[in-house]
């Protein structure tokens, strides 16, 4: 038996989100739907990190056991064949098992996740970036957002950003990374972390637009965090500019991620 | 009586196009449907430049004569309210007659239009691009098809370039701009004229990707030209990465157009 690696990108407008549903809209459906197709005989494959409806992925990482032996870009190509535009395979490999005899695990595997999120700061919205963009009319300020996103940093319960239905064994997680950078009308936030809890980056950053628009301080997100309360936070906020950009394995694995993003702005 | 120009900016993506058709699925329909609502009378618009189905603009321009005063941001909010995600008003602005009492046009005043068409030149397609950009496998050299895009400088009878169908008085245009810059993975062209035969960027760029694959030389661009025959230049390229970008005016119209397109790789 092998254990195929895949790296994943999606657009995720559309789709009722990643897992498997009843009503196969799913990106995992999909994915197995074309995987069965490629390969005659159903593969199950288990993911990364599960994204909501309407969240992309620059590079989800699934992994699956199959007794047959294919060439890596066989994969790729002959997979793609059977996908819609919005969901591509851009990169296949064979992990064998490590020097202690570990499997390799798309989810437990995982180091860190890195997530993007792409806003839209402008008086209009952009129909160009419609589904691929959060949007938010009022000036925002960059270095307003970064005082608030330094008390995420460390390990932390992140409880107060934390959907209700989350299946998290824990809401402590590590937080590495809050950048906010802004091109011109664009402000793309980067969070990295051990994990994140459900609806986590999405309740982050609509925190932090309630700093960068002045209708909080940058100090209430330390009041927020430390609440542990969801009622504390600012609402979801919409899940258009959310993009699930990487995550971190140790380099044993030898997975071919991917260094550069598509887009120019990530 | 009133003439009000629009900058509007869309996705060409499920649209039949951008002229008003018999099933209303269009841009010109859905943008007239909206401004009725909101004017709660019929207003006639006229473009600057039709588009083709899944062809997107930056900003098109339009513009249509009415009765009502109102501001200019008060057209850009209204009419957006009852426009779909893929259409924005971007600006309004009432423009007045010129010195001479010669009025404003959005198509007979353009000076120029300049469109961009966006690549992806990578081994596999890219789900976060498709229908937003064209691909191509093969790798291109960007420096020979600047070289076969020079030959295409200058007052030319472009019919080589022309699609069948194609309304226009006549073949011959200028083209003022020929430019092609790679950004890592993506190629931008961008391209400049009086005015564009229906299909001539799509087979422009067709038959440049040509010679950046190495299929052709740079100077068979000159031959093509000269030919005038639609036969010899390569097939019509995919309408995904064609972006209208710009119309341009003289300065005494006033129209307050956007310097800076929201994609930060244009």
């Amino acid at each position: 038996m092998r254990r195929i690696a895949l790296g994943v990108q999606y657009v995720g407008t559309g789709w009722s989100g990643y897992q498997k549903q009843p009503d196969r809209n799913t990106v995992q459906d999909r994915l197995e739907i074309a995987l069965e197709k490629f390969a005659t005989v159903p593969l199950h494959t288990t993911c990364a990190g599960r994204t909501d409806a309407g969240v992309h992925a620059i590079e989800q990482v699934v992994h699956f056991d199959t007794e047959l032996d294919r060439a890596p870009q066989s994969w790729v190509r002959g997979v793609n064949t059977f996908l819609p535009d919005s969901i591509v395979v851009r990169w296949a490999a064979e992990v064998p098992q490590d020097a202690d005899g570990q499997d390799f695990h798309a989810r437990f595997s995982a180091r860190s996740r890195t997530y993007h999120y792409v806003l839209y700061n402008h008086a209009n919205p952009s129909a160009l970036l419609a589904g691929r963009a959060g949007w938010v009319f009022r000036p925002l300020d960059v270095e307003r957002m970064l005082e608030a996103g330094r008390h995420l940093i460390g390990t932390h319960d992140f409880s107060a950003f934390r959907a209700s239905g989350c299946q998290a064994n824990t809401p402590v997680k590590d937080m590495h990374e809050v950048s906010i950078v802004r091109h011109g009308d664009i402000i793309v936030f980067t969070v990295r972390a051990s994990a994140f809890l459900h609806h986590m980056v999405r309740n982050i950053v609509g925190s932090l637009i309630y700093v960068g628009t002045g209708r909080n301080e940058p100090g209430w997100m330390a009041e927020v965090l430390a609440s542990r309360s969801r009622d504390v936070a600012a609402p979801t906020f919409m899940p258009d500019g959310l993009y699930f950009a990487k995550i971190e394995y140790d380099p044993k694995w030898g997975l071919p991620q991917e260094s550069a993003p598509p887009l120019p702005w990530l």
